[in-house]
């Protein structure tokens, strides 16, 4: 079915085959997006991904399967049948119009470490398994990481009901269609005493490391985070005949909103940010005063506190402005995501892995994005490394990784593995 | 096909049979919408709306036909067949979730009147024709008043090349599979030797009426209108590791200018007004910094000197705030419509038939939205007569007529006939 792709002759496991792959599954059939990649959860581009990455995973040997929750899992067996897991993963979707590596290099990177030792013959007293998740981007419906947290057992699945995705199509309706029906999901949950810990590599997606220019970095803990959707309700009008004073407009109201929620971020400690990515109008004609607007609030911050004081500051913002604009509002919670620190541990592993390869002290950074190991930090002991990503863009085309960085986080991964077998 | 609805079991012509006509055209098969009235121009439910309208054309006298621009006209013959002839009109498409009235009582109210003088076997010594035009409201492509134009004869089709609805169909495909090509819109355009005038009776879509508890008013001058489509681009970015002040973030820039263009309207001279109704974020998703951001502006002013000042001010707050956020800009101009005279000598005869049905003298206004009659203007001598409407609320499912101020304005379209007649 698939086409054979030249880079894919490279024979031997390592970051370059790694990127080469990445970059592969950035267009054609891989993604949703005509000339950008978009790769949706559970759609074409997706599916199609997994089919070959199961192929990339069954070639370093290992058994494939999905779970109950559509996680793409690939296992290699340890030394006895029973042993315990330890997990290599991160995601297989993709915002629209994003780059090539956020959450697939991840994943590639897996395959390409059990491979290498799959090459060499070595078995460990613990199995591998490297795991493509499902939607930590909320690249379809607006919620992130559902697959994730069935795995960690943490999915509240009444809490799912209803959602939609921007064509309209339920939730529960697009899993039952696909094979995976919601109800099976706590299939999905791993038991933590199997599961020595979670590690995932990622690009930083922010400037630290290029500004110190180090290829890797070690992260102690991720930011906090909100998330929220705004609905805002005034009076549509004819935009011709509605005096300026007697109106009630939704949109004017988001764009005064928008303003306060950017004051607020942009004035609070360094780390604070919060966006509105998503706003839609109703009923979004040229000559009609907006009656109705819905936007997303995105807020994170280094520890829960700073990211608290800044949801409450903003929601003040929303009550004056829609009280003096006679708008109505809604706001409601769509995640909560405290910060998350990193097992010190682990940690610890992954910070001696990278002076051994590098010869020099790791970086240790805080991650301002949200990642699949938050979550898993509810089931294992987790670690992240970072790599390197030119000028800090992410969820953009433009992203980008040096190969030689790859290499070394490709090395960092295995040696991690090695020094973590003489503490297991 | 279609099943009789009790309300046109009325026999006698009038206001209230306008009325219960529009009420029936504002729902089910007229209507795109679920729950609500969306009628763009060649949708399904316009054309279901084409053809009841076509049968009350007919039972009023009328031989009925569609011209080259898709425009429906019935003619009800003068004394003689080569007789001039007198437009009454306004349109039958409908903004999406719009109100029974506007437009629609303008057209059934031509035909209520024709049909009262063919139940009295009375002829003139010219034809009436009554129109239903297609796209006043520019209820699907980004322009309005196309057919319009195309009658008027002030069309520019090249214009309108590539033009493309919410779907993505082009303009040129949807007439072209309508069985009404483009370039066949040429000839739709009258002979101004042969139109004696156009009228329109049309809901006033504003407050001054019902202030002054009067049922109609007698229109002296359209407003001018400015129409433009703002592109903001600047720079998409994870919203989690983006700093605050590195974001080049096109909503944000959007936002800052939306409350300069409100603050720039509201602090202007009674009668201007500036919209943003429609704004398209790109790439639209929670977790991303908006790169790019699309919308509408729309200006209007009694005068041309006053909404001209307004749209140079604004100008240079969007150039301002585009620079200041490294923002890109581009403004399209998309409509200009300079304010609209009617024409002296008809408004005369309608204000003395105002005078001659109500026994007051007609309170003459200026109409702050635009309507057919501003481009009909450019054919032939045109005059307007307001009717009062519920808080001026319109472009909304709110919008609401009194039958009693219908059954005025039936009798002053009448009586503007009657004393027509003796002038021309």
């Amino acid at each position: 079915m698939v086409n054979r792709h030249p880079l894919e002759a490279m024979s031997s496991p390592g970051g370059a085959r790694a990127v080469a792959r990445c970059d592969r599954l950035g267009s054609g059939i891989f993604s949703d997006g005509e000339g950008l990649l978009f790769r949706p959860w559970l759609g074409k581009g997706y599916e199609a991904s997994i089919g070959i990455i199961s192929e990339w995973m069954a070639d370093a040997g290992m058994s494939v399967r999905r779970d109950a929750a559509t996680n793409l899992i690939g296992r290699y067996e340890g030394l006895t049948s029973d042993a315990p897991v330890l997990l290599i993963g991160s995601h297989i979707d993709s915002v629209r119009d994003g780059g090539n590596y956020d959450g697939m290099l991840g994943v590639l990177l897996g395959i390409e470490v059990v491979h290498h030792f799959y090459d060499q013959g070595v078995r460990f007293p613990f199995a591998i398994e490297v795991i493509g998740f499902g939607d930590e981007e909320g690249s379809r419906f607006p919620q992130t990481m559902i697959t994730t947290r069935a795995m960690a057992g943490g999915l509240n699945v009444s809490g799912l009901a209803g959602l939609s995705d921007r064509d309209g199509v339920i939730l529960e309706t697009a899993l039952a269609e696909a094979g995976f029906p919601i109800s099976g999901f706590v299939g999905a949950r791993r038991e933590a005493s199997d599961v020595l810990g979670y590690i995932e590599a990622h690009i930083e997606q922010g400037p630290v490391l290029e500004a110190e220019n180090l290829a890797v970095g070690v992260v102690t803990a991720i930011a906090a985070q909100l998330r929220y959707e705004v609905r805002l309700s005034g009076q549509a009008g004819h935009a011709g005949t509605m005096a300026m004073s007697l109106r009630r407009d939704a949109l004017a109201a988001a764009a005064e909103i928008m303003i306060g929620i950017e004051h607020i971020a942009g004035a609070g400690p360094e780390g604070l940010v919060a966006t509105v990515g998503l706003l839609q109008v109703w009923p979004g004609v040229v000559n009609v005063v907006p009656g109705d607007v819905v936007f997303s609030m995105d807020i994170r911050a280094g520890t829960n506190a700073v990211r608290d004081m800044a949801a409450a500051q903003i929601m003040t913002v929303i009550e004056d402005v829609s009280a003096r604009r006679r708008v109505g509002s809604e706001i409601i919670l769509r995640q909560d995501l405290p910060a998350v620190p990193c097992d010190p541990s682990l940690t610890d592993v992954m910070a001696q892995a990278v002076e051994n390869v590098t010869g020099e002290q790791a970086r240790c950074l805080v991650s301002g994005a949200g990642h699949d190991a938050m979550i898993m930090a509810q089931l294992a002991p987790v670690s992240m490394l970072f790599i390197r990503c030119r000028e800090g863009i992410s969820h953009h085309p433009a992203e980008s990784v040096r190969i030689d960085d790859v290499e070394t986080s490709f090395s960092v991964l295995k040696e991690f593995i090695q020094l973590r077998e003489g503490v297991f």
